[in-house]
Parts: C-alpha cells; sequence; structure tokens
C-alpha cells in the first residue's frame, strides 16, 4: 500500500497532490440528512459500501443507524466483515466455488447475505455452507433492467425451492436495485420507472411468500420508500456526493463531501494543468468539475487541462485546486487514502481498505 | 494491498476475477519486435513505465535494450530506482518542494532526470539538490499541444540559463511528447503531426546548443525515428498494447499482450454478465473487445453486459472470458497485481508496484 499523501494536521498545500478528500463537515451532514429523510418510515438503511470501500466510513453509518452496510464483491465483504461490521449484504451474484467457500466461511463471523439469479449459483453456496458449517442469507435478485437478476414468478420460485432444500441458506427476501433509474435526469421518470419495478418485486415477493425487499439508491430512494413495497435501502454515493448526481435534484438533498485534489504543475495564460488524470478522477460519467470560472477541457492519464473563463484569475504554478468528482465510486477506486478534512487541515487519514478488492 | 488472484500454477479457471493477465509469448514477442524496429537506427530506446507500473516489466525492457525507463510521477520514480533500474526519467512537471527533494534524493541511488517549463520549477529543483547534495538531469519540455510545455526559444533559453545556474542541475536536452497524435487514425496524419513538432524542437534544440531530444510514443515513434531530431523514444503501450492502439495501424505491429479476465455471474440466453467494471477496467478511450461473437454493450463500476450476436454460444455461468482493453495505462492503474500467463497457466506473478503512485 502506497503512503498516505498527508498526515493529520498537514494543510491542504502540503498534501502530496493527486489527492483524495473527504469533506467532513459536509459528510457528517450527509448522514444526518438521510437519517431524517428516513425517519419515521419504517424502511431500514443499508448502505452501499461500494461507494467508499472504507471501514472507517462504515462504521460512522452504523453509528447513524444503518443496520449494516452491502457490499458489491465478496473482497469488499471482507474487508467490512474483519474491520467489526456485523451485518454484510454481498448485493451481487458469484458464480465461482473459490468466492462462495470465502463468503461462507465469512458467514461463521458475521451476519452474511448474498444474492442469486441462477439454480447454480445456489448450489454452489450451498456446497460452501455444508463444508463451512455456516448459514448464508440469500436474496433472490429480480432484474430491473440488463443486469442480474430473473423477471419471472416461475424462476423465482425454483430459486426458492433450491434455497429450502440447503441447510446451510436462508431465504431473506428480494433484492432489487434499479441500476439505471438512479440517474435518470427528469425526478418524475425516476418515480415513473420505480412504480413498474415496484409491480414486478410485488407480484415475484408474493408468490414466493417473503416480505423482505432491499435495494434503492441515492438516485431514487424516495421513490422506493413511498411505494410501500421496499423494506430497506441501499444508498451510497448520498455520503459522498458526486456531480452527476448533483444534477438530478436540485437543490440536491446532499452536500458534495469529495474533491480530488490536484496541483497546477504547468501554468500558461489561457489555462492551468494539474498533476490529476484518469487515474486520479474517474470519467465514466463526464470530467470532474473545476472551481467557478474554469473548466476542464481534457484528461490525460495523469493531467488536467483546466482552461480559464474571461474574468477568471489563471490558477499559480504549485496551486492545489478541487476537483469534484462526476462518479464517486470509480474515483474512490483509484485512491489508497482519504484525507478526511475540517476547515482546510487534515484531520483523519484513512485506508479504503477495500481498493482493488 | 491485496491478495494476488492466483498462484504460480493456477490455471485460468481457478483466477480470481477480475484480474490483469499478461500473455507472456505475446509481451515477449514485442520485446523483440521493437528492438528490431529500431536497431541500426542509433536511437536509444527509454520505454514509459506509466503503461505498466511495474519493476519486472521493466527490468525485461531494459535486458532487451532499454537504456532505462520513463516514469510519470514521483511516486514511480521511486518505485522503479528502488526495484534497481539505475537511470529513470521523470517525463514530466512537478510544483512542490515535497517532490522536488523526493527527487532530488532519489538522485542519489540513480541516473534521475526530470522536466521544467518555468522557471520556479527550476529554482525549486535547484534548492532541493543543494539540500541532498545530489545532481538531477533536467529536459526543457516542449508543448506539443494544450499540456505541458514550452512554445518559443526565449522561453528555453531563460530555462536553459536558469539551469545552468544550479550546481545541482545539469540540462540534458529537450523533452517532447505529442500526446494526441498518438491515436489519430490516419498514419499519414501522424506523421504530419510529428513533422510540424520536429521543426519546432529543432529550432528550440538549436537555440538552446542540445542534442538531445527524448519522447514519442507506440502510436508514432517510427515517425519521429525517421526525422532525424529525437535520439530517444520513449513507448509505453508497445509491450503491453489495448484495442485503440491496434485500430491504429494495420496489421499492427506488436501483439494484444494484455487481458482483463472477468467471469459470467449472471447467464442469460442473450446476454451475460461479467464481474468486471469500471473499477477493472478503464473506458476512457471506450468499452473493452469482447471475444469474437460477443459485445461489450455497457459496462457499471462492477460489471459488464455481453450482448452475442447471431450464431454465438451463450457463455455458460462461471466461465472466464478475455476481454481487450482500450487502454492499458489506466487500465493496469486498477490493478494490484499481473497475472504472468503462458499456454493457459499462470507463469509468474507481479506486483504492479507503482500503481496508485
Amino acid at each position: 500500500m502506497r503512503p498516505a499523501p498527508a498526515a493529520v494536521g498537514d494543510v491542504l498545500a502540503a498534501v502530496d497532490t493527486p489527492a483524495l478528500l473527504l469533506d467532513l463537515d459536509a459528510f457528517e451532514a450527509n448522514l444526518v440528512a438521510l437519517a431524517a429523510m428516513v425517519a419515521g418510515t419504517g424502511v431500514a438503511v443499508r448502505p452501499h459500501g461500494k461507494a467508499h470501500k472504507c471501514p472507517e466510513i462504515a462504521e460512522r453509518q452504523v453509528a447513524a443507524g444503518a443496520v449494516g452496510v452491502c457490499a458489491q464483491t465478496t473482497g469488499e465483504a471482507e474487508v467490512f466483515v474483519r474491520a467489526g461490521i456485523t451485518d454484510v449484504l454481498l448485493a451481487n451474484e458469484i458464480a465461482d466455488p473459490g468466492k462462495a467457500s470465502r463468503l461462507a466461511a465469512l458467514a461463521g463471523l458475521a451476519t452474511v447475505g448474498v444474492c442469486v439469479d441462477h439454480p447454480a449459483q445456489v448450489a454452489l453456496l450451498a456446497d460452501a455452507t455444508a463444508v463451512a458449517g455456516t448459514t448464508l442469507g440469500v436474496l433472490i435478485e429480480v432484474a430491473t433492467g440488463q443486469r442480474c437478476g430473473i423477471a419471472t414468478q416461475e424462476e423465482a420460485l425454483v430459486l426458492a425451492a433450491a434455497v429450502g432444500q440447503a441447510s446451510g441458506l436462508e431465504l431473506r427476501g428480494i433484492q432489487a436495485y434499479a441500476g439505471t433509474a438512479q440517474h435518470v435526469r427528469d425526478p418524475a421518470a425516476r418515480a415513473a420507472a420505480i412504480e413498474e419495478v415496484a409491480a414486478l418485486v410485488t407480484a415475484i415477493r408474493d408468490a414466493i411468500g417473503v416480505r423482505h425487499v432491499t435495494g434503492a439508491g441515492t438516485g431514487t430512494f424516495p421513490h422506493e420508500i413511498a411505494s410501500g413495497v421496499w423494506t430497506e435501502i441501499q444508498p451510497g454515493s448520498y455520503a459522498l456526493m458526486d456531480a452527476d448526481y448533483a444534477r438530478n435534484t436540485k437543490p440536491p438533498p446532499f452536500r458534495q463531501a469529495l474533491h480530488v485534489l490536484g496541483r497546477v504543475i504547468s501554468a500558461h495564460p489561457d489555462r492551468a494543468v494539474l498533476d490529476a488524470g484518469h487515474k486520479a478522477v474517474a470519467i465514466d460519467s463526464g470530467p470532474p468539475v473545476a472551481p467557478e470560472g474554469h473548466e476542464v477541457v481534457s484528461l490525460a492519464d495523469e493531467h488536467a487541462i483546466l482552461v480559464r473563463g474571461a474574468g477568471a484569475e489563471p490558477l499559480p504554478l504549485g496551486a492545489v485546486v478541487h476537483l469534484v468528482p462526476s462518479h464517486c465510486d470509480p474515483t474512490v477506486n483509484l485512491h489508497d487514502w482519504i484525507l478526511a478534512v475540517r476547515a482546510g487541515v487534515v484531520e483523519e487519514v484513512w485506508a479504503v481498505a477495500a481498493r482493488g478488492a
């Protein structure tokens, strides 16, 4: 693991750029804001740890009322469980004996769940729990688009029966996460997408006789709560935020807590080149957003090129510059450390312990 | 650092996906092919280590005739020097005292060079070498586009004079890398772009009285060699290759050595979902290329969705699938390990020691 790019007490100018920053005031406000939006609904919160991959953040989410966290990979689940999170749902499918046996072993240390959409996955998990002597919770994933999941009551009944026959597996309910709906710009269109998913989920839920339905992200969770169908939501980005989610709802219900800090390594009258490129900030949802008056016009692997608008001051050589990532999850995955900052000073340094997992 | 996704002797089906594979036959052929293309020209080869970030690969490049390697960050330079590479050029600018002092310290362990395009960088490096008691080689970077670099003889003369006055700095020559020209599709247009850069470089080179000119990547280096201006080339991708460079020249002079191995975790009649998404393969140059008969139609953070064409067999649940990245550099940077494979068996496991650096 790389050395951390700063130490507790450092000011931002002393940070070894590029580096990932978390604004603690904004982050803490986001945890409070989510809790307030869910309070009184009876719906549980299980934040998605794929967004941050960081046990320190997961612990703070649990302290703020979360029942546990989601992981998206077996490696993430291992990191969270070993860090002391007592309830982890792998909100994804696995399809090889190696991961099944790691997951079954993990179920001896914490409450662990996993998704299925094929009888062969159930067989793998049944075999692994039989060897480990543990019990895994199983969620049947319902398809909400092109990704994983089953789409019919018949498939769900086959899976539920297979789970029922395995002594180390326990049917917990349904996983239904409408991934593409999260980033639909029109709030009414997002609500309509969730209504459609809710109808399918309700039919399958009633067919297999379960009550628990988990899913929902930062872009849609108020709709899943309003539907009365979901009993648990899985937002991840709310804690960090990014430019894409900020474009979804005006004003955004959450504050921008995550930044990539770059430094001007080449200064020109019309533009500045930062030492933060594709390897420091993800661009799958577009380029990062520069400070007001400047625009990121292109990125290379290790560089961002910022052009200044009329009236903006040139960015001087050596200056540190905050970029707002368009997509938080893959941006965090590029960094080994999160610098937790308050009032311009590094207050804590947290490992992205599940980076690359 | 994460545990390696496989051990020496493992077959691909046993790999903990997603994982990064290097086809050793193709990689070794690429080293031989480059040496053959450069043989007899008198031009030195200094491969860019930003592509692989892996000391084992750098060592093999030096064994194949390279004079040393390039790094793009101070952290990469440190990893290569500490691994025993005796000549490392940081082909980039730095603009903070912390990195200058690390680089000056490194110059006590190996021959180390760095680029400048501003007198303040020269001052930082002069101060740092004075403290460390070492000597850094300095390259004046000539702008070839919007990135770093100076564009006039006057600027070059100012920088050369400043370097000349610092006892710990030694003017080595010129850095000129035409980044955007690498990916221009038409070979004639690439040649024209390099001709234009050559004219500017020649004028500045003669103005400051140096002979050494270093630069050139996988997409253009035959043109830089043909120009007679460059004395050293810096290709990086040639050793690994990617789908974007393969589209540049038909037939490509290098073989595809790098793959991301994913696994089918959700199988459907019309499509397969792999466990390899944005966090396993970079998409800045487009989606990865799937095996013949299949197409990557979308990626999410941890998933790739492959749709099969008419006549192709469905990919079964649990099957491992090779993806060809569109851009090798940022893809390698997502992985902690390279599995060096021959005939379907893991022959060596190499750390991407400068990942995230």
